[in-house]
């Protein structure tokens, strides 16, 4: 049976490991970079082997940046009273394109995924819990803004638990909040699903 | 403004030079991959770079293998007197796999395209008829097996025309085929294209 020369099998079994590329894209995606000039294969190669080296963990948000504390938590005009929690250090990227955020961030990298075996461990929950108790600014305000699906809503109940303990524990003054749910803008009204309408009814405000 | 690590946007733009990956899908990779070993990542980076050192086109065939000749026109047992014209290396896989063919192939690493400015000269063209000029054995049949789409006609019809003065100029017998088109395996008439329906018809066969 013919079969592809190793070195080709080995590139394609590296691209398959990434999320949302099956072994046709794969194959697709290693025969195309056998035209591309070899310049540009050594600079990805590199890029990737240096990617974790260069690059570090907030030690306060857990963003990953090039230095440590990141570039938004070094910023003294931020508003270290009021945390934004987000799943993922791409979602700081989204709100900061809104301009409507001037709080810091808190990446849990994860959300709670019983299926996955991700538990509360898992991400960085305690992290979270410890920079709150040990932060000398009292906070005023935190956000949950973990996505609206399953995972998401599971992993903000969870938080919110705990920052209730915390509060009464530690007599906080603190409010917790999360996302506004509801329609998205653009969006039509025949066409929304029943959840998202449901919420945005419940969550109707005087014009 | 924030901006994301140079680390991570280098390898974001890698990414995003390869073909069906935009910036939404390179972003999420790069992001995905700060959460793998970095044994993995220096492993990826490795075959990337060492890709086009450990690989060689063929000089018989242009098939890409590990020697040269490939492993294909290495074999004995195949019948060289029958060359299977294919647009891509990746082709051959799909006819080895139907273990139906015993000939050989010619890859011609593209098909004709004037809107990317691809011609028969960007192509493996002339390598196909010099390879049939200087052939020992005489060919008994070449099969024109590029895709069926308009570049991939069009390539087959210019390589027909090359062939039919070779023959005259050489007295060659040579068949020269196109594989057959019609209804693909378990399709269903009523959902077929009028094209490919007709297509069909006119390539009809006895019962």
């Amino acid at each position: 049976m013919f079969s592809l020369p190793k070195p080709i099998v080995k590139l394609i079994e590296s691209f398959e490991r990434l999320p949302g590329i099956g072994p046709k894209t794969a194959q697709r995606l290693a025969f195309y970079l056998l035209h591309v000039p070899q310049e540009m294969l050594e600079e990805f190669g590199q890029s990737l082997a240096s990617l974790k080296k260069l690059t570090v963990f907030c030690s306060a948000c857990f963003n990953i940046g090039e230095s440590d504390p990141c570039y938004i938590c070094s910023q003294p005009s931020r508003d270290k009273s009021l945390i934004c929690v987000v799943e993922q250090a791409l979602d700081i990227i989204s709100f900061e394109k809104t301009g409507k955020f001037n709080g810091v961030y808190h990446v849990l990298h994860g959300s709670i995924n019983p299926l996955l075996n991700i538990g509360p461990d898992e991400i960085r929950i305690a992290e979270l819990l410890s920079r709150l108790k040990m932060q000398s600014t009292p906070i005023a305000e935190v956000i949950l803004a973990t996505n609206p699906n399953m995972e998401g809503e599971a992993t903000a109940m969870y938080i919110q638990r705990e920052l209730n303990k915390l509060k009464t524990d530690l007599a906080l003054i603190m409010k917790v909040t999360r996302l506004a749910h509801g329609l998205p803008m653009g969006a039509d009204i025949e066409y929304a699903d029943a959840i998202t309408l449901s919420r945005s009814l419940e969550g109707r405000r005087e014009f």
